[in-house]
């Protein structure tokens, strides 16, 4: 009768979560190495009483942005889609719906380093990876003039160097608008290493103004105006770079770092940079940075009534057949 | 001829740092067990070539703020006595001054849960305990409502139950002002809990506003307003306690935390909180809070010319034989 007769009923969870990257080979399974991805997928077969190879419940995550190996997330998003019946499994003898349930179980049985904000079901149309409209990542670093916070140890790069902001921020701002990364990025297989970079800058936090003045900064100066006193942030003087696109190609954000290091300690100059944009071409010289400063931030999707629009156009440009090598973009982002 | 003849000729550095608290048992140096000033003492004494019981150099570190056992410090300030010819075997085959050679070889030598900001000559009348004006400490707490972020597991305490930050501020503002703290800490053998809590305040750090938009609040407004693109923060969503006094007593700030969270669960209410305060005795209900949520964040420091008068003010309170215990302040502070 209905064209979905073969298909069996399921349920999309949306799932936020963020982990510490530093003890995990990336997100995506693989086998006999610890992954994100694996450890939640394996948690939820022991919570749900799934075998691993069950073919019709394969409990299979699609997650808005892979990050490599080292790399951190604080707001990654991934779906899962499940049968009611396996779902109603999580709740026991709990008196909660079945996705709090889920999320309360997942939250104690996970490892330390992974973290579950939440757990719900996810708006019609939602796609954890195709509905995602844009993927923000910060890479954090603590240069020569920055005071070092040991707690911060994992999820910051130290460089003893002085850092050239301005001249960062020059080259950082040559990469917004589509352009072909291709100096920057390793494609997949029949994918290009095209995409879209709406914002890309470089900021040093503003050193903590505990006891606000007139000479501090405006944001501090408002909070002295209110009569607040600032509480301190762990970030403060670190050097942090802020890159937000449609998608990113494999190794992109942490070889445009790279780049920009070194126009930064003035080991290579804008013109450099800019001719990598220019013609985009692998090379040693533009590989990526370490992984430990990376951190995906946040992912943000259309409105609920354009989810469905969103991910079949995404999903078309990704699977135009005619359109050639420089219309596609790469098969799977980041 | 003069009244310094038997004194050895000494320079004071000045020394900010940082650590990581959570393997640390404390500041103070103890026999047999790993605490920071003991790591720093040893490798001071490596560094400079003089043996662990060398009467005549005994490189002692004096420190603005006693941390406990599991306490982190972002910017903590102690001060050494050295003899300039000791100082200078810091410098090696280094082509810069005394203070930026020790410097280095302190930071390469330390563990990496030490952190040194900076060394340099103390200016006359510096005492990096009995100088200080005011320590500041922050206190970081994820509750029901804070989204985790794994990768500051170790400076955060989770709660798994709402917080009543009203009712929280409410009892932070009792603190205020001059007060016995007898309910919330331990006295040192001879001293008050006695101190002056000039700020105390609860506060949730504003949830990102990654992309700034008119519905967010001041600062990202301000943000916006100016085109910038909001970087992230670690601690977004988490509560914080910021509390400033001249000193804090043995436990004082963990064991406040403590009890305004008794009142921000409804476990304890406001009543019982004033009572607290009102009638100094210790007991089981106000005991210290884990103490891996716990900061010193900030010390302050006189203008160079009211050092030392500050020093004489602060030392001749603490040692007045005839003043009694209610004038009397800790003989250690933290």
């Amino acid at each position: 009768m209905s064209e979905t007769t073969n298909e069996t009923c399921r349920i999309r969870l949306r799932i936020d979560l963020a982990y510490d990257g530093g003890a995990f080979f990336g997100w995506a399974t693989q086998p006999a190495i610890r992954t994100v991805q694996g450890e939640i997928e394996t948690a939820l077969h022991r919570i749900l009483h799934v075998e691993a190879d069950d073919p019709d419940e394969p409990l299979r995550l699609v997650v808005a942005g892979r990050t490599d190996t080292g790399v951190h997330a604080s707001h990654q998003v991934c779906h899962l889609d499940i049968s009611p019946t396996v779902l109603e499994r999580a709740v026991g003898h709990m008196q909660v719906p079945a996705t709090t349930a889920l999320e309360h179980r997942l939250q104690r049985l996970l490892p330390h380093d992974i973290a579950v904000h939440r757990i719900g079901v996810a708006p019609t149309g939602f796609d954890a990876r195709f509905s995602a409209l844009e993927r923000t990542y910060v890479y954090r670093i603590a240069d020569r003039e920055s005071e070092v916070d040991p707690r911060l140890a994992g999820c910051v790069l130290h460089i003893d160097d002085d850092l050239d902001l301005d001249a960062m921020n020059r080259a950082a701002a040559a990469t917004i608008g589509l352009h072909d990364f291709g100096s920057f990025a390793t494609p997949n297989p029949g994918g290009t290493t095209i995409r879209e970079v709406k914002r890309a800058f470089w900021t040093r936090v503003p050193s903590r103004p505990l006891i606000p003045d007139e000479g501090s900064d405006t944001v501090a100066s408002d909070m002295a105006a209110s009569g607040a006193y600032i509480v301190p942030t762990l970030e403060s003087g670190l050097v942090c770079f802020t890159i937000v696109a449609d998608a990113f190609a494999r190794n992109m954000v942490r070889s445009l770092v790279n780049a920009c290091v070194q126009v930064g300690i003035g080991k290579r100059d804008l013109d450099w940079f800019l001719g990598k944009m220019a013609t985009p071409k692998r090379e040693g010289s533009t590989g990526p940075i370490a992984p430990q400063g990376l951190t995906l931030e946040h992912v943000a999707y259309p409105a609920d009534d354009l989810l469905a629009s969103r991910a079949q156009a995404i999903r078309a440009v990704r699977t135009l057949p005619d359109t050639g090598t420089s219309g596609t973009r790469d098969t799977q982002e980041r």
